[in-house]
């Protein structure tokens, strides 16, 4: 066993807010399905826990009022639902309910085994009148049938024999978390969901429900199997099922319960109870090994292509496993999602997909399953229409503008300045589209899908900017950083629109060339309006200040009160819930990385010296009270060759969730950060930069570390960069030689290349 | 009778739509008390009426939900009350129940007399069967009682002799207007109001109700007087009363039913039923006659001093009367209460003040009834804390930031970029203290309310605003005109806290001289905050543009794409109505005067050459719609002596509620605009500046008008001012000889002036 793709605690406190966050720590997802990780018997009553399961892309709407109703002002935001509870089983040992919080635990873990693909939950419990049982509790979503989850409750009498009763519920009556006072969660109870339907057939319970205003159908069905003869019996109460599994346990005996939940939504399917009955019939159809085993087969590929290893920082290592896995988990694996703030294993942002996806997330998976990345850019296409008349309620005439936030594809942004405003998300899209192209060289799948979508948002570039004065300008947007909102000319969303605009023409030029020009006539696009973007992009004003050699984050920010970090009490952080967004718009200060993530993402707008000058500016008026901000810092660090400083924001980026850092993980994992890890190893320590001269690396090592090594998709090939103390070896793994540039030197790769490292 | 007091319409339609805004422009009001002017007996039931009774000042609190809930957002908002319902009169002839609707209507007038200071309804209705009555209706609410409300019922019989009966109701249970679809009124259906008694004692009906989440009380008494025998009885049904007069009505004679209600509330009196009580026994102690003796003799004081005489133009003369009436029936008489932006005649903008009453209606009270002006002060003055509270809330450590829409003091603003982000209010309230000194150079006043309420705001500039190379800088707010939102240094708010702080440098020293130091003790203020309010002021920087000689209206305004107004389709205005906020803001495109409104107010701040150019750029780019803007680009007009255009401007700004112009009269007048017409004469017209150095006048007639007058207070004095063709007149018609300027010449006006007008 690779001990680093295992996390486990042990001796955990079963302190409320603990268990919070494990809930969200050991949840399950694939993807598809999320389910928090609950005890199965639940919790004392006066505890709070957000018991949740989850599809991916399935939503309600709801209302979202505004408190003044202006034009194209957002008043129904999609929300992800709570679709069924199938987590419960309760055991009873004669006449005791295993319980937590009564009897004595004597021992007890929690584990996530990244390689075998499981949660266990591993109890050793003495009853009140003294029965010991251990009890083990594995949990599996499956990465090779997406809608199948299982339990598998296995029982050990430790010191008796006697009766054993599970009681395990399929619930149809569950609703959404809610706190009204977080405004990063939902504020209001309200039941999403209606049970349209329970039934039992030949075993198999069936619950079939709908939402309240999407009128979308979820379908549950669930099915046990006893490792022993007993009598097995059901009971439906109102919404729910519960199954009654009576049998006996002998001193030293093993009994086991396998649980299999099939979920199953209207999204996908046209009959979803079919569907869920269906699969249920797959799933069981198979011993419960079988899954097991196709779930670590899985993996072990998986692994192969994506792992990050560390020497030298066990910790480190294994938290950059449990990033890379929670990715794996939280990503859609078709049009109809994409990678949830909180990916599926908790309510914070409602299930939203925001830029996150394409800047933080892509790229791992561009790197290390190019596929993925292509299923993540075919959700922005399916939603392609929405974005148009998206941009139409912006009152822009053509074009299309990305929502900033949303599940199916209309805007879900309650506050626009720092929602709807962020017209960069556009380019975002645009460059994640770019970077695909870069990595595949996939000219097929830029003309079907991808130009439509760099065109369209090209597009809007010119109708929300403007020249003046011989120069582009973009007014009134927003850029990352949103502690200053509805700016003119954000020096990241200028440069990155530059870029996209250029893309555009090289798109342009790259299918007239090939002959693919469908799209061109699909969309009715002129020759002159890709002079337009070039002209745009050839003229766009990227502000830059001469006395102070750096580039301001917007045309007014330099001219603003600079915000006095050190004295600021330490508990006024995050500022964002502790000054009026007006206040904070009038200083000089920064939730994010904002100019210095544009100087990553387009390092060649700008001098070496202006990035550094700048680097060392934003960083003093940094809060990073955003959880995208430390990696992109390290990155910069890195790239500056300020190592000690790249590793500390590397650091401190990778522990967020594992260590609850920003306070909220029980809200659900930080997607977009766990991304984020990965680029500050890829992209920050090693330095790689994808242009469309190829692959640029610039490795360094940590001085605490002994070595580093990870795989990158080049075009056909794979190639493994390995770093250790004093070399960089790049092997091609398979495919074709490729050119790789290191250190600014162009090298051809046929084997293997190894390269002395540079810096100190 | 004058004639310019009579403001009657004949056969007018029943349309619904005419009758709602009827229902304004006829409502009876006294600065305390209002009521909207429904029809006695009822509409058909299929028709929509906003049949409300309200009391200045007395509101109950109202959710307001923010779609993100950011810090320092308003979650609660003060709304003004529809408090009781004492309007219903029905009329019953023999068996026939009287009807606008059923019958025929033979004649029909609505009148409002302002001379009297009472609306009629007259109606000469001939039934189903056959009997002609004329009905009569007089409504008051007095001047001279404010919390009394008349209705005099007159039914003559025509043409036959037969049973009468009145059903006169009384009603506790009301509803505030609403209209999900329209955001300048309440969206849903809340009851603000529950009755907690119903009682009826000798004769005299009282309801007393509480509001539901500001616990304040309010009572209604009502009490009947017949002008013949007959018998009376009461009802009690749920929450109301309903009083039945029979009696009888002979051929040709009159039959009068009296109606008197008195309102009282806990903001002001502890116990509002006893004091309901006691003042309806004041009431019915006279004849109604007497009531309306006494309204008449007040209504001619008030028209002594307030009358703009137009001669020449019949239909503006009316008009210009009927602001000026509208006027004193909205404005607050006590500390309490203040002008709302629809007064007290419907539930637009729920009853809220704005900066409307400083810059737009105290100029009027000021210049003829400067104890108004006083009162509206006191009001400011007594929300001062509230306003310290909203300074802290918005991330201000010292001063003062009054709100921008409020009722008893705290800020209701759902949307802060176009409401509490206009910190200009602040210089709006010291302008008007400031005015308020000029004009009345009561130290005293100053002393005792005026220089705390000036310190305390200006500290807030000081908070606000930071010093940027050597220039004083405004970041981040809100100037008056909402189609640009958060800019930096906003012309108007700069140049309005230059004199802002200049004055309170000023008031510093006055005090000092004077002795009259207690308020600098109480609030501390520190002789180095006096320097750096100098400074802030010499050093305020006020944006101008030397290629166009003129201001920009803020830092980054003329960088942005001029709007284009003439391609702009008719229907598409008002933009807020058709165009997201981020897509109007990225435009030069105006809603109502800005720049051009500071160049009135503190029009020494600029070169005449710059004001002229500002006012010509941005009269291309504005749209007026909002109701505040044309009345000020006719007095700039004026200024520039383009007089026809000065009286264009006019005539559209006087006519808005009379003709309905922007289509929602009926939700209520707009008392602004009614002041900013005064203004348009006096300040435009007659070209009036108060200043330090005196009164400037500069007249000039336009080519329509044979003359106009007016009377304006200065000091101890009162001086007739009086514009014919070809002269201007200025007598001294009370107090001692006062120094005036006319056309830039000083002038020692002892008993009367004469000069020959100027211009064309």
């Amino acid at each position: 066993m690779n001990n680093k793709l295992v996390y486990e605690i042990t001796d955990f406190s079963l302190e409320n807010e603990e268990l919070l966050v494990n809930e969200t720590l050991f949840h399950n997802a694939n993807g598809y399905l999320g389910v928090r990780s609950n005890f199965e018997e639940g919790y004392p009553e006066q505890f709070q826990s957000i018991r949740g399961s989850y599809i991916n892309g399935f939503y309600d709407l709801a209302e979202m009022k505004q408190a003044e109703k202006l034009y194209g002002f957002v008043e129904e935001k999609q929300t992800m639902v709570n679709v069924a509870d199938t987590q419960g089983i309760k055991l009873r040992i004669d006449q005791e309910l295993f319980s937590m919080f009564e009897g004595e635990v004597l021992k007890s873990s929690r584990t996530l085994d990244m390689e075998k693909g499981v949660t266990k939950r591993t109890i050793l419990w003495r009853s009140p009148k003294g029965h010991e049982v251990e009890i083990i509790v594995t949990r599996m979503a499956s990465f090779v049938l997406l809608p199948l989850f299982t339990i598998q409750y296995d029982v050990t009498a430790m010191n008796f024999s006697g009766d054993l009763q599970f009681l395990s519920s399929h619930i149809g009556n569950v609703q959404n978390y809610f706190n009204p006072d977080d405004p990063r969660v939902a504020g209001e109870s309200f039941r999403h969901i209606h049970v349209e339907k329970v039934e039992e057939r030949d075993g198999v319970s069936l619950i079939r429900s709908r939402t309240s205003a999407s009128g979308l159908q979820v379908a549950t069905a669930v099915q046990h199997h006893l490792s022993k003869e007993g009598e097995i019996k059901h009971h439906i109460y109102g919404d729910s099922i519960e199954w009654d599994l009576k049998t006996s346990i002998e001193l030293n005996e093993t009994v086991s319960l396998s649980k299999y939940t099939i979920f199953a939504d209207s999204i996908r399917e046209e009959n979803p109870s079919a569907h869920a009955l269906q699969l249920m019939e797959e799933a069981t159809a198979e011993p419960i090994e079988t899954w097991y085993q196709k779930q670590e087969q899985f993996l072990a590929n998986y692994w192969d292509h994506a792992s990050v290893e560390i020497d030298g920082d066990e910790e480190l290592s294994k938290a950059m496993y449990y990033n890379l896995y929670q990715l794996l988990q939280s990503a859609g694996k078709d049009r109809f999602s994409n990678v949830a703030a909180k990916g599926l294993s908790g309510e914070g942002y409602e299930g939203h997909y925001f830029w996150d996806t394409e800047m933080y997330i892509q790229p791992f998976f561009l790197l290390t399953q190019p596929e993925m990345a292509k299923s993540l850019i075919q959700y922005r296409y399916n939603i392609l229409d929405s974005a148009r008349e998206h941009a139409r309620i912006m009152g822009h005439t053509k074009g299309a503008l990305y929502p900033w936030r949303t599940i199916s594809g209309k805007e879900c942004s309650g506050y626009y300045p720092s929602g709807s405003a962020q017209y960069h998300i556009n380019g975002d899209i645009a460059y994640s589209v770019i970077n695909y192209y870069l990595v595949t060289k996939d000219l097929d799948f830029i003309a079907k899908y991808g130009a439509e979508m760099i065109f369209e948002t090209a597009r809007l570039w010119l109708d929300a900017g403007h020249f003046y004065q011989g120069q582009f300008m973009i007014h009134d947007v927003t850029g990352p950083d949103e502690y200053t909102c509805v700016v003119n000319n954000n020096y990241y969303t200028n440069a990155l629109a530059q870029y996209h605009l250029q893309w555009a023409v090289k798109f342009y030029q790259l299918l007239q060339a090939n002959g693919q020009t469908a799209v061109l006539e699909k969309i009715q696009l002129l020759p002159k309006e890709i002079e337009e973007f070039s002209k745009a992009a050839e003229q766009m004003y990227l502000p830059y200040d001469a006395d102070l050699d750096i580039n301001p984050q917007d045309d007014s920010f330099l001219s603003k009160r600079v915000w006095d970090l050190e004295k600021t009490p330490k508990d006024q952080f995050p500022l964002l819930l502790h000054y009026h967004p007006l206040y904070l718009y009038r200083h000089q200060v920064c939730k994010q990385a904002d100019t210095v993530l544009a100087h990553f993402i387009v390092e060649d707008a700008q001098s070496l010296r202006t990035i550094e000058n700048s680097f060392h500016y934003y960083e003093k008026i940094t809060t990073h009270d955003s959880s995208l901000s430390t990696c992109i810092f390290s990155i910069m660090a890195a790239k500056l060759k300020e190592y000690e400083k790249a590793y500390d924001y590397f650091g401190e980026s990778a522990k967020l969730d594992l260590f609850n850092t920003h306070k909220n993980t029980k809200d659900g994992i930080h997607t977009a950060n766990m991304g984020g890890n990965y680029m500050a190893i890829v992209y920050g320590f090693a330095g790689l930069r994808i242009k469309e001269s190829g692959y640029h690396f610039s490795p360094f090592l940590p001085d605490k570390w002994t070595g580093y090594q990870f795989k990158v998709h080049y075009e056909d090939s794979v190639i493994k960069v390995k770093v250790n103390s004093g070399s960089c070896q790049f092997t091609l793994v398979s495919g074709r030689e490729k050119t790789i540039h290191v250190y600014g030197q162009a090298y051809q790769l046929e084997e293997q290349l190894s390269l002395s490292l540079e810096g100190k």
